[in-house]
């Protein structure tokens, strides 16, 4: 019985990409070897390499504009690192909402000057700020599309005309906007595409090149995009589950699909929330709601152990808050599915009968 | 009907770990989840990587004697680069031994000093350099244990009383030796230790924090040590393959019983090698002998296409040389059993009855 994963991340993945992962393991493409057992110089590899760059980049609608799409090792926080070292030459604007935007200061910090144009943290980063502008003297603007922590989300992006830098990892291919307004974005694997241990990247080849330091290797965005993503041995099973899971959202029918569906899990979920006197939404600003990451609490505490029992009992993984939050928090992933939102709707309904 | 495979890495791994792991993508520890989509704080995860790390210092005698390991991303080619960041201040040692070294020495030059201590470049790095001397004054020395293309491998490492550094990602696990010569071992796990996508380092805590750059975190191994290994999310899977190959290791025996066993199969494919008159070893000092990777060439082209056919017929997997070497590479790695390189002699033997 497989249970409802409401983890936060390495999450819930496609069963169909499982069953299919989990086969590869020990024959893959009937080559009577493991995938993890074939180099990665193979054509079988390459292909996948291939498959999985070229579908990030239909899905996302960017195509034939510049971009190149790289399958890396070291999650979002190398990527930290590598935004600066590659981009940053004087100063950098960083949009602080929450844990993830704060350590990409502190990185970038290491190369330039940030300034920090606006920040949630006078209320712990419970909402989006808003009243901010861009300078235009900056190599680039930093922004984090989803906090998955304080299960905030920014649903309007400034326009600017500086490099637009963004992590995406806890909401990449969950919502259609238009993509092509950012020039570099990145997300590690391990929530809507795949498990820990790659990262996507997707760059405009054109906004590189720029800054007087010497890059090293393995950190030169160009030296991965002159290799085809294979200057080292990659991380083979992440990459290779990411391309299943990103055929598996083609299928579909793409991010337009799944956000309809990942919309219904949303309004479910935050009526409820809303609705029922005994939980209280964390995040102020309803606009400002992520819907992969619902934070809430209970508004008595003396009902937690009566609700986490029933959680439990219902199949429900993975639904306590982030330590700097506290409370809960039900991340709804592209492949959660709607009937598991709604066990968790009818176990707070429960909650609230037995209150 | 399982290949004979000689790939050079990503490569062969116990059948019984490829078992393992594929059920534990559909469902872990009995937890009704699969492995990578639990959060890698979990309990669960936690135990996997702890164990991964005590055991990788048990089988190398290395507890209880001032080392960390940890597992990391980004495999050897970040090590280059890691190493240098952490530990070159003014300048450092490097022994030339092929592809590998040379990468190593690029990385770190941008650091400081790199002085070349020996290379066997001259001779297409078909042997390992001997008479060279380790400077007093330089803040390490850096040598590569196996040489994946070339064929060859270190078997005297010389004394020093600087920091010594070793990548040792090919044939790690592989032989006994006092470990405890080196401060710092790394290695790619994707040969003798997992799939790729995972970094072993292990590293003698008082080498560190002696340099007066800052090192950015994801580049600091202190930072690394500090978080027990999981500074950020790891690569779930692969140290999840590498704890179950290290288990495996241990339970024949350790390194000491492996050892005898790639002994074998070393001497059973060298012997033939010299015996048959249609082959010959590309490694010119036969104290150089890879006993990971065999390289050799047939002595006559034109059974080039016979050969082929014959091995691929044996069901052999892998056994193209690297492109700077040209000819065959046969990977014995820990997991190669015996019989596949007796099937691989077979066939040697039935091309020179075809002759």
């Amino acid at each position: 019985m497989k249970k409802h994963n409401f983890s936060a991340g390495p999450c819930i993945l496609p069963q169909s990409v499982l069953q299919k992962a989990s086969e590869a393991i020990l024959n893959f493409n009937n080559l009577d070897l493991s995938l993890v057992e074939i180099s990665h110089r193979s054509k079988d590899f390459v292909d996948v390499m291939e498959n999985a760059r070229s579908l990030s980049l239909e899905l996302l609608g960017l195509q034939n504009k510049g971009y190149k799409a790289l399958f890396l090792q070291g999650g979002a926080s190398l990527e930290f690192l590598m935004v600066a070292y590659n981009l940053l030459e004087k100063k950098a604007a960083y949009l602080n909402t929450g844990t993830w935007a704060n350590k990409a200061i502190k990185e970038a910090k290491l190369f330039g000057e940030l300034i920090e144009v606006a920040s949630s943290k006078d209320y712990n980063f419970n909402y989006i700020p808003k009243n901010y502008s861009i300078p235009s003297d900056v190599d680039y603007f930093h922004c984090t599309s989803n906090n998955t922590i304080f299960g905030t989300q920014i649903n309007h992006f400034l326009k600017t005309d500086v490099v637009k830098v963004c992590d995406m990892s806890s909401d990449i291919f969950s919502r259609q906007m238009d993509f092509s307004q950012f020039d570099l974005i990145y997300a590690g694997a391990q929530k809507n595409m795949g498990p820990a241990g790659t990262t996507l990247v997707i760059v405009k080849e054109e906004i590189l090149g720029k800054v007087s330091r010497t890059i090293p290797s393995m950190l030169d965005y160009r030296v991965h995009i002159g290799k085809d993503s294979m200057f080292n041995t990659p991380a083979v099973f992440p990459v290779y589950v990411s391309m299943l899971t990103l055929e598996w959202l083609k299928g579909l029918g793409g991010i337009s699909a799944i956000e309809k569906i990942n919309n219904q899990k949303a309004t479910l979920l935050y009526s409820e929330i809303d609705r029922n006197p005994l939980f209280k939404g964390f995040v102020t600003d309803k606009e400002d709601r992520s819907k992969m990451n619902a934070t809430f609490n209970l508004t008595n505490d003396s009902f937690s152990e009566t609700f986490n029992n029933l959680w439990k009992e219902a199949g429900i993984n993975g639904l306590k808050g982030h330590r700097s939050v506290g409370g809960y928090r039900a991340s709804m992933y592209n492949a959660l599915p709607l009937e598991s939102v709604q066990v968790l709707v009818d176990v707070m309904k429960e909650l609230e009968r037995k209150a």
